[in-house]
């Protein structure tokens, strides 16, 4: 028996289950006249388990980039899909990251007013956190992530041995995401114990199911309440306005995982300075949080770039930064915090104390 | 109090109002930075009860017809509203028939992965019949309704007030949709009523509030446990696989409605062959259906078009014909039926017979 779960959801109930091969999970599901978009990262590696699963011309191969996750590149692929006789019956079955996961999900949801779709997450951020939770993000000429839909797969194969491959980088980043839901959820001694062995998983990430899995439990609990993010699912951005703006100011240059993991760090600093968590607390959370830290420092831009990209989150309200805050693991709120001397005072200092001083001292 | 109904949605639920002034209702509901997509026609009739309700520029006067009913047509508008600022918290009012209800639903849909819409039908077969359901149909290129999805408006308001100036074509189109939906769900007598007052309801259609309640009332039900089209919907079929055909060899010169009007007429005819229905029931049906049927002769196209038609019905499933057949009002059911030498001449005969010769005879 395979190990997985349920997801309920208002669009369709769907499953997620670890596999031991997606090739031959992906052969006991696939049909006649189905598709397959893949990354070409993924098909140049492993491929040749995929060739006689479909006609070859029924293989659509995509380069991960933001470039590709745009609605021009979604209306292509529905002109080539239909140009080779899709149906309403036809299902496509999708391999890769985030952006496969992205085009696939929308493509399905508005052919025929929606086929069947399975996706075989490869990154750790897709397994751990986006293969569930029905979301979509399409680009529209320069507006990054305008345009999305919730429209969830049937099915999510996940297969730890794409892992091996990926490149330590995204590994790190999706440990960062990880970490967050466990906190969220409180779950400090799985976070504690993954970042004790945070060495090993970096090498090995082959073995690192339960955590994937552990992770996923605490997004079901949130995304079957809270589908279509009216409310309680707000608490999944712990980290990731101070995060987001850090990837902004680096252009990138950091992952969105590791700048997640800062910014948990910096959401932590702000709920102490606010007296919402004192400091034992704080140096707890820090004490897990600190070996995904990513290596930024604030000369990659200044402190005023960094409160200009602040306040372009999109989950500000008027001339307040949404922020989630704690009082401690398990304990996370939403406030919508003034930009005023104050906030920018402590952001200011966190950033002149240097994230490592304060368990170095 | 108006007069109204909640339709259940997975999506969400949704109101459903008749209202004694459209203009009253939006002005109620709409508020800071909201967007106005508005048929042109309507635009024209009653556009002044609406001028100090938006900012000029945000109102989006739009040609109803099959040209703008396209992917193309809702980038276009995507990219207007991001020049005009608009929000996730934005709403757009949609005031129009079909073609405006799927352009304003599915521009809803992507934009912010769904922001909210409020939905005021203009024509009788919106009023009776599109509005709710949550369908979008979007054409792309060369292929209609190849595109589409379920999205609900937030709030419906029927203001019959707007029949008044629809176009007497327009109001019997209507009447065979609303008639299907009797005859679906065994509302026979309601059928008989509206069909004995059928010159007064075409010359007054302001006064049908009732029909479309009834209409709607059937509709709901059978939407409410099949949202998303999986198989109970189906019935809604009833009349349409043979109706589509109606309108396709005619190049659409027939309106839709009384195409199906027809359409149901022939699959009452077809279940009486095959022995679905006696003699005496099809006579009924036929006679509450015929004042609504189109003048239409096989001489338009020839025998072998409209089969040409029927053959490419999407509903159908390999060689076969889906059609929704009848054991009488309130039972219809879904029939897969291979088009050979009997289905052909069970067609042929129909038409040579002439729908008109049973009760004249």
């Amino acid at each position: 028996m395979s190990n997985g779960f349920s997801v309920k959801s208002r669009i369709r109930d769907y499953r997620v289950e670890f596999v031991d091969d997606f090739a031959r999970d992906v052969w006991s599901k696939r049909g006649e006249g189905d598709f397959l978009i893949i990354d070409e990262k993924i098909k140049s590696l492993y491929g040749e388990k995929l060739e006689d699963l479909f006609d070859r011309e029924n293989i659509l191969t995509i380069e991960a980039n933001e470039e590709n996750k745009t609605l021009t590149k979604c209306e292509e692929i529905i002109e080539y899909l239909i140009g080779r006789n899709i149906r309403k019956k036809s299902a496509i079955f999708a391999i890769g990251g985030g952006v496969i996961q992205d085009i696939s999900s929308f493509v399905s949801m508005v052919l025929f007013r929606g086929i069947e779709w399975y996706f075989y997450p490869t990154t750790l951020l897709a397994q751990s956190d986006s293969c569930i939770g029905s979301k979509s993000s399409i680009n529209f000429g320069k507006y990054k992530n305008l345009l999305g839909s919730f429209y969830p797969p049937a099915h999510i194969g996940i297969d730890m041995g794409f892992l091996t491959t990926l490149p330590e980088d995204e590994i790190r980043s999706g440990m960062g995401e990880i970490l967050h839901f466990y906190l969220i959820a409180g779950k400090e001694d799985l976070a504690k114990k993954m970042m004790n062995e945070y060495d090993d998983n970096v090498k090995d990430p082959g073995a690192m199911e339960e955590y994937i899995l552990q992770s996923l439990m605490v997004k079901k609990s949130l995304i079957e309440e809270d589908e279509f993010d009216k409310g309680k699912r707000n608490i999944f951005n712990y980290g990731h306005t101070f995060g987001h703006a850090i990837e902004s100011v680096t252009s990138y240059a950091i992952n969105h995982g590791q700048a997640v993991t800062m910014g948990m760090d910096m959401a932590n600093y702000i709920s102490n300075r606010l007296g919402h968590i004192d400091d034992r607390t704080f140096d707890r959370m820090h004490a897990i949080l600190k070996k995904n830290m990513p290596d930024f420092k604030l000369s990659y831009g200044n402190i005023s770039d960094y409160f200009k990209a602040l306040s372009k989150d999109k989950k500000n309200e008027g001339a307040n930064v949404g922020c989630i805050l704690t009082k401690g693991p398990g304990h996370m709120f939403k406030e919508q915090l003034p930009m005023d001397e104050e906030f920018k005072n402590n952001i200011t200092s966190y950033f002149d104390r240097g994230f490592l001083k304060r368990e170095d001292a």
